[in-house]
């Protein structure tokens, strides 16, 4: 009976071997007191070395599923197999609303997504081709001999040590004044926004954003039932006029704004606007929470400070870091930067959520920076997307000449065309393996159907230019 | 004044170079159409080579902080600095009431914590020093190598595919039916029992565990505010007659079990009893959440199949299963297994949280599981936790004779002395440079008092016998 265990090279044969017979017991199919063939028997049948049986009944005893008998054998142990058949319940009934409404709320589960063969302009991951793979393992290689073990067991829920003060002058480099400031290391800029909004919050409460805005933080208002208003973006961001009706007319409690390659719009706020946008705010000492959202990915002009930069001393801005847009964005390392006060809470949230953001994956990114890797990587990679921006700023003029045209650099562009439904193009330019994201998904109301996104980080060069021109020839052909 | 800058070996020079103009800039101390000195100026005044100098102003110039004018040198760019004070506010005042109790209830920032020197009792986190390094390396390395920047990038909400196949397997060589069911990977046990405690119960619940238990299972339900009705440990587990008059007197809506090394007490349910447990919950159906805290590190007696074995091809179980005890706490690694319903939403619960765990982490603890470098660890430090649990019993026995011992395995036993307090026993002991922790953290009203956990998986072999020793003359001196 045994002449069918199935031995491959994923892992060592005895495992196999081991694994193979802790089933059977388990499952009652080699039962209490069975003995087990000979070592000598077995080695002949499955044609591996008597050695190799060995280690495996070995092991078997180890995790108590047989004992051996000094000249008898092998013999299954007392191990208990239930008999009961269990009880099944209907699940979708015991979820509550929260769970329900996250399900309703998760695009994966309800938009068209990526196949294989499809131009990705729908995506907006970095080009993982572009990633420094020996970089990263020379990183990986260079922090494990020097902190080995201790990167791999508990850590704190603040984060790595190295990794905070690494961010704390980063963000000193961005003309942030660091004083009475503290940073939370977090799993990416999702997490970092939903302990913010879980911890600052009510049912009920009025935020203030930017309309269209990212789409996973919409999911995580929407889930905290809070009331989104949502102020309209002007072609250099959002509307000061109507950031202060808003105000005037709804208890804000918090705003959340992207000033950089904002999402969906790519466009990238000027210096004096958000000089302007911080004092209409601060006089209703409102505070802001800013995403600095793919701000490295900067490739025009001067730099522009974040509008944590602005709040100077005071405490009145939060602002969200992340390096996953741009780099590994399969570590999840993200963190959020404000008052000490305030991070001390967020701490022990934080801390019952998971514990801590994986020491090992944050020591890793803070080798990666430490070794200048970071540098040159993104030396490489403004290149590379500055070129792709541009390619697509050429093919959507070309080929979509009424449209309007939003983003200053980043990973995306944002389209506005008259009359389109953004939803129906999509269903055709499907049709011809061309897959962006509709306005919608970024507004408020679910409005904006006259508008996409066309993520352009991922799409090769020679697709360019042919996504675009499927999308530029069914929009005339909507249009008759 | 350039002389003052610092360079150290921490990174590369012109990395520091460039990181001293862009915070002098950003801060305003070198102002828009300022002339930096010539790269020969500063090469010169560093010491350091003048390519150095012209690495770190293209590198200025990439980050939009410096022009530079063939000719003529390198400026300060437009970039603006912000003169607006900002403003402050109390952040603790607009902190909610779920942070703020999240802040109450962290231990951590309450209770005495392990300071260098001391014997650490109180610590339950494997022993680092056992951690095989060097197979952690080269399964990093392995994995790398095939699997590339697949596992850097964005990955899937519900985890690493070739991770949560063999944890299927895994669970199905305990004896779990795997029909119907999926598995979602979580940052570990904490993050697993919160999201499912988040998608299951409402405010007011009633959920029934053992008293005393895991403390952070116990914050966790806390902070959902809802009602954690306890049954006593009995000395083979849960008392089931109490179980049975909690399920009668409340709408329970869920069960949370530790049926192996129980968090604090070490117990371990024997299968009888596990099978009564079982019938008896299921007979109102109720469902189980059970946490396979620990179950790796049996190391007395025949193999004890999970209570999700018992589930048959139902599906009333949820197990939580985790490493993160044993193996590599650092990664934050685990995961929940139960009926493929219930996952799909708790996927998108996942998915709004934090997008999705490590997918780095996820598979190096996948390729370090497939290389057989677990069975060989686990091999060793079953061999070395048995004699520090036989050491640890040994001198239980023969310091505090009085005391009744619990603890069957796993890296921690709990003692209960009538007559004792041990929160005045844990603070005489600290002076002597013992710590541990004291039993009402984990019991539902912090009754228990009589009670504390010993964890003895950091204790050195020469520090046991004196630590319990110190316990021991501590527990005489207070009777008297």
């Amino acid at each position: 009976m045994f002449h069918n265990i199935e031995l491959d090279k994923s892992q060592p044969i005895y495992i196999q071997i081991k694994n193979y017979f802790r089933t059977m017991i388990a499952k009652g199919m080699l039962q209490k007191g069975e003995r087990l063939p000979s070592t000598r028997e077995l080695s002949s049948a499955l044609n591996v070395s008597r050695n190799t049986i060995i280690s495996a009944y070995e092991s078997l005893v180890d995790d108590g599923f047989i004992n051996i008998i000094e000249g008898k054998g092998a013999f299954v142990s007392d191990v208990n197999v239930s008999t009961n058949p269990g009880w099944s319940t209907d699940w979708t009934t015991r979820i509550n609303k929260y769970a329900i409404e996250a399900r309703e709320l998760d695009i994966v589960k309800h938009e068209a997504s990526w196949e294989k063969g499809m131009i990705p302009m729908s995506s907006i991951s970095p080009d993982p081709e572009l990633f420094p793979m020996e970089d990263f393992k020379r990183a990986f290689m260079n922090i494990i001999s020097f902190e080995s073990y201790k990167i791999l067991n508990y850590g704190y829920a603040q984060g790595y040590k190295p990794f905070i003060d690494f961010l704390m002058e980063y963000m000193e480099s961005k003309g942030v004044n660091t004083k009475g400031k503290n940073i939370l290391i977090t799993n990416g800029f999702t997490e970092a926004f939903e302990i913010l909004i879980s911890s600052l919050t009510n049912e009920g409460d009025y935020i203030l954003c930017e309309n269209p805005t990212h789409n996973t933080a919409l999911k995580i208002m929407r889930l905290k039932k809070l009331n989104v208003c949502g102020a309209p973006m002007e072609d250099d961001g959002i509307s000061l006029e109507d950031v202060e009706k808003i105000i005037q007319s709804n208890k804000i409690k918090l705003a959340y704004i992207t000033p950089s390659y904002h999402n969906p719009t790519g466009i990238t706020m000027p210096w004096e606007k958000r000089m302007k946008l911080f004092q209409t705010i601060m006089n209703y000492s409102i505070p802001i929470i800013e995403n600095g959202f793919n701000e490295e990915l900067r490739y025009f002009g001067s730099h522009i400070a974040p509008v944590a930069a602005i709040g100077g001393e005071g405490n009145g801005v939060i602002y969200i870091g992340s390096f996953s847009k741009v780099l590994f964005p399969g570590l999840r390392i993200g963190w959020i930067f404000g008052d000490r006060y305030l991070i001390d809470y967020l701490e022990s949230v934080k801390r019952s959520r998971n514990i801590h953001t994986s020491f090992m994956d944050q020591a890793v990114m803070y080798q990666f920076f430490k070794e200048g890797y970071f540098e040159k990587y993104i030396k490489k990679v403004r290149r590379v997307y500055k070129q792709k921006y541009e390619k697509v700023v050429a093919a959507v003029r070309k080929y979509i000449p009424d449209a309007k045209l939003y983003g200053d650099g980043g990973l995306h562009v944002f389209i506005k065309h008259e009359g389109i439904d953004s939803r129906q193009l999509l269903e055709e330019c499907i049709k011809h393996n061309v897959i962006f994201t509709p306005g919608d998904i970024f507004h408020i109301n679910n409005e904006g159907r006259d508008s996409f996104r066309l993520g352009f980080s991922r799409v090769r060069d020679e697709d360019m230019e042919i996504g675009i021109s499927v999308i530029g020839s069914k929009i005339e052909e909507m249009k008759k």
